[in-house]
């Protein structure tokens, strides 16, 4: 087992290693008093898992009620959302007990939210069973939940207690959601790592699953750590994310998210190559990458259809828009575009 | 106007006087940046203001939408929040805009958790117009809708920008409403400052309205400063709730919020003095000014009943409940029961 410890408002353990569902109980009784939580997560997952992650919290001495939801996208609305709270409220759940989200990045990022806003906010802890849940959202403390005009339109930031990240359900992801899961550890090697980047390009990342999730969440949680609300320096997370956001629109949602990110930051590197924010070789770098992890890097949409889904984007900030550029290999920064501007850079990624 | 500063995590100010809501969009326009807004109402306090507070804030250059939401304490769900994150989206709300909560409790806990939590979480004003939301709920940031199984069991601490307590619209609510406002009012005299009790028992209320309530808003603004998350000090602000929400729930919320108040600070003044935890003469204090303020003293209901209420209180923490008594006028403290303490001490209260 390796951890990771991320320094925000509060400070916490991420672990990685094999067998880790099973050893649940055992690392949270460490971490908490309560001796009483909520297991929160979908109908897929729950099948594979619920069962050890619950026996191994009882056999600590824990108390366990399990909620498991239609697993979907779908189910990421506001009705899921509130019978997780009649849920929790009729499980009896006080202040002092917690909720673990057990799942991919639909269930950490309901199951943290419903945390974050029952009686006002109580303890929980993540067990990511997805590479993509495990490399990106669940570190960091950003919860959500989609409205009709949007994905993630609603949340809170809420740190969890701990992320336990049992690297064995990973290796039993089929290859395309594998390869989907790399799509943010590639964007954090991209953005902050350029030797880690190397690593990824040339070691049996499979094999070495552990190093990489490990090295992966150090730098996610380096920039938490400087900047937990997204007030500036987070903002370079958000790498390929702009036009990323965009694609999945467009396709309704029929992408997978790893997937749209990698085209995103395909032709965000092209962008940003093509106006001189980035040195010459930065796409290239990138395609590599995408290419490596058999990730796609052409995008089926027009410049127009893709300016259109982002100017809608949450991150707007009244008549502009932060895009992320990489200023070499490993180094990134924040351009703030005006709507034109936005259009010439959507124009330039095609 | 009468400005008291609230010196939470943000410091905000809270505003008091006569035609402060004529006078929002000037306010305002000093404390952001952002000339986009939507304001959240109900539906009978869009008849009374909503009209003065657009037009001001229109003609300080703000670009208003109005949303307003069927008035009453049923309207406290998760399906009328949902309709306000989805106005707040479609309304093209960034993170940098804000919104105005335009009302009595259920607007300012509502509005507010809207704005928590959209884009997870953007600026808010609040703009009480019932004493009882400009003496409680609007300062302090504590947001909240009810669950099925509880009142305010969702929701977040958020504090807002900046309160606009217009004390004309106080004037003109009807003689129940205005009484059961001053439940709070008295509440924090007793707690907090034997000084300002006399003052109400003596004064006449009606006519020195700005000062209640900035006197109100310093009492209420100190204890948030010291403990805005309620981990101990805060606390106090619940004298009279513990068994005034027990009181609420019995009656399914058919007596008002101060009225029930008022009767859980009787029942908990007779219970501390019987048990000791006051001096002679508490309970007589606590009477007079529920007489003064034509406010109940009489509960309904019988010691089981209400235990029976109690122990489901989301701020039971595990097995036990603090409960507020005054060791006297004007301080007081938390005593922590266990659920047999706690059962004594619903029997010593009637």
């Amino acid at each position: 087992m390796q951890t990771v410890m991320v320094n925000a408002s509060s400070a916490y353990p991420v672990h990685i290693g094999g067998g880790l569902l099973e050893r649940a109980g055992e690392l949270v009784a460490g971490a908490t008093k309560s001796r009483t939580c909520a297991v929160i997560t979908d109908t897929t997952v729950e099948k594979l898992y619920a069962a050890r992650v619950c026996r191994s919290l009882q056999d600590a001495g824990v108390t366990v009620r399990l909620h498991a939801f239609p697993a979907g996208e779908q189910s990421k609305n506001i009705a899921v959302y509130g019978g997780m709270l009649e849920f929790l409220a009729e499980s009896g759940l006080t202040r002092s007990d917690f909720a673990v989200a057990l799942g991919g990045g639909v269930a950490g990022d309901m199951a943290g939210f419903a945390a974050a806003t029952y009686q006002r906010g109580i303890d929980y802890i993540q067990m990511p069973t997805t590479l993509l849940a495990a490399s990106d959202s669940s570190v960091g403390g950003k919860t959500a939940i989609d409205l009709a005009a949007g994905k993630n339109l609603a949340g809170a930031f809420h740190q969890p207690k701990m992320v336990i990240c049992d690297t064995d359900a990973f290796q039993t992801l089929p290859e395309e959601d594998f390869a989907g899961g790399m799509a943010e550890t590639v964007k954090h090697a991209l953005i902050a790592d350029a030797g880690f980047y190397r690593f990824l390009m040339e070691e049996p990342v499979r094999e070495r699953i552990g190093d990489v999730v490990r090295r992966n969440v150090e730098i996610k949680a380096s920039v938490v750590g400087e900047d937990e609300f997204e007030r500036g320096r987070r903002k370079i997370l958000n790498f390929g994310h702009t036009l990323g956001h965009a694609i999945e629109k467009n396709s309704g949602f029929t992408v997978p998210h790893g997937h749209a990110v990698a085209m995103g930051m395909v032709l965000a590197a092209r962008a940003a190559e093509r106006m001189a924010y980035s040195p010459a070789g930065t796409l290239d770098a990138v395609l590599a990458a995408c290419r490596r992890f058999r990730l796609p890097t052409q995008c089926p949409y027009t410049a127009p259809q893709l300016y259109a889904a982002a100017i809608s984007d949450k991150k707007r900030d009244g008549g502009s828009i932060d895009v992320v550029v990489l200023e070499e290999l490993g180094r990134a920064r924040t351009v703030r575009l005006d709507l034109e501007g936005l259009r010439r850079f959507t124009e330039a990624a095609l």
